[in-house]
């Protein structure tokens, strides 16, 4: 009919999975969002009350890729009523020579839970200690089990904790996660939950934060990977303060989506003030942790270079077909 | 593979076409705008210098229809030294119950093409003379004669005078363009081309005025719909002042990318100014021309809105197979 490629979500599910090479095609993300010369313009996004939907479209310009890629991400909120979950959505990748549409990747959103996941994973890589063996995820959704995953690509994960909201759910969970070489456990208790945390990744949508400054502990690293959207808070904003170090996956939108915005409704983070971003750690350009006392925290919004990594990523495992 | 419905340009072709039924699609469109209700996001714009590279993202939501449109639009300005268009692109279609992917129009551009000429034919219909019988088109692309072809579904054309800054390719149009209903000519000095017209429509991509309003006569009605970028500007800045009625697709867009951005920046029109919609017009919440001596202007950029009833009409075409 076309030239176009299209893959269905089952065709991607095979080939492209959460593993080491995908962590590393999204840390290059990173790194060339702090190398210049990548346009990431500002998320388009569409609120449409009357049916409890919205709609995000993110895009963005890499240098040297063959394709770039759109992605469009509705969540429509009512639809677990209908059996279905709420995001869904697809990838257009277009070429970076013609502008042509190269393919079409109705992925129903399974590309952007993984790119989101192995973003997870670049930041503890970044962030936390090298020793960290202890995680405490909180929330119970398919993001809490993808980020323990991507931490146990990066770091000797040995012990994970859950929280959730759910009681029942972070149970369930738990049951579900313990292998030879991990020992799970759930705790009714926030506080109690992340006090021994390396690592603490909060994966919820929440509106009121779950995470306070008063719990944290030194050597410990936060990734706040829930919000991306205004209305969302998931750390006390005095958590930012209480850190040593606060990083942001792209600054412009963490201070308008993600935690960096209630901290500086506050006055807790000056508005003008220099925030580093994960691409500039991984690039070199910003010393990152510095030693293993300091508190750090990740906050990651989502951004199109992540969608345009894991799209070409994903055209490159099907372009190697006999 | 998926229940999403996949449309080649070809398919497309063969089932959608400017016709009546069309232009009332995109009529209704303005009108919805104009009612409330409807949800159009600002245009997404990246621009990617290095590779002569743009690409622009629209949407809209309009309550009552069963989908709405992303339209993903590149402009690559070195392809026509590859043999293909500068401008291609799709549009996919999302559930408004679900936010499911409905379908995906691989139409490289073709119902941007069409519902942009059907947006000329709907300003003419309520902004000219009823009795207009002579055009003038000013540029010699696909759209010069996709607006001329508009323009006569709607109002009794049967002279067409062609001008275009490149005088062999307006020749050449205007040996194409001619048949038992029309006499078309072309004329070499823009003053005296748009001198006799009853509607005027600029079809370009100028970056300098190609109208001056010393050459607007009473009863005109001028539809400018080249402009759709900041740096862009067909008319004569003054025109908007000397016409009777200035009307945008959407005000919001045309002061940033319409000749109304121009105007705004000499002063000629307050920047605080009520600027009258088509939709209004259309749905009765202005009166429009309200005599045959006013000149009239309208300012296109294109909306998102008509990228979604386009694709709904689309849509509609396949859902009637067996």
């Amino acid at each position: 009919m076309s030239e176009v490629l299209i893959l269905s979500e089952d065709q991607l599910r095979e080939r492209v999975g959460l593993d080491e090479a995908l962590i590393g095609v999204i840390e290059s993300a990173f790194a060339s969002l702090a190398e210049g010369g990548v346009v990431m313009p500002p998320i388009l996004s569409m609120h449409m009350p009357d049916i409890n939907g919205e709609l995000d479209v993110k895009t963005a310009y890499v240098p040297g890729l063959d394709g770039f890629a759109v992605k469009i991400s509705p969540g429509f909120f009512d639809n677990p009523s209908l059996g279905l979950p709420s995001t869904s959505g697809l990838m257009v990748v277009l070429s970076t020579r013609t502008g042509r549409v190269q393919a079409v990747l109705l992925d129903n959103g399974y590309l952007t839970d993984l790119r989101t996941a192995a973003a997870g994973g670049v930041a503890a890589r970044h962030l936390s200690r090298p020793d960290s063996r202890r995680a405490t995820i909180m929330g119970s959704g398919l993001q809490a089990r993808m980020q323990l995953q991507a931490l146990r690509l990066v770091r000797p994960i040995s012990e994970v904790t859950i929280w959730a909201r759910d009681g029942a759910k972070a149970r369930a969970l738990c049951a579900e996660l313990g292998d030879e070489m991990l020992s799970a456990r759930c705790s009714e208790d926030p506080a109690e939950a992340v006090t021994g945390a390396d690592i603490i990744v909060t994966t919820t949508p929440a509106h009121h934060p779950i995470l306070r400054a008063e719990w944290l502990r030194p050597g410990q690293h936060v990734t706040a990977m829930g919000s991306d959207q205004s209305g969302k808070n998931e750390l006390d904003p005095h958590c930012l303060d209480h850190a040593d170090l606060y990083v942001a996956d792209r600054a412009s939108q963490t201070r308008l989506l993600g935690e960096l915005r209630a901290a500086l409704e506050l006055g807790l983070i000056a508005a003008d003030a220099d925030i580093p971003e994960l691409g500039q750690i991984i690039a070199g350009h910003h010393p990152g942790r510095t030693s293993p006392e300091q508190i750090t925290i990740a906050d990651l919004t989502g951004t199109g270079v992540q969608d345009t990594a894991i799209a070409t990523h994903a055209l490159a495992a099907f372009s190697k077909e006999p």
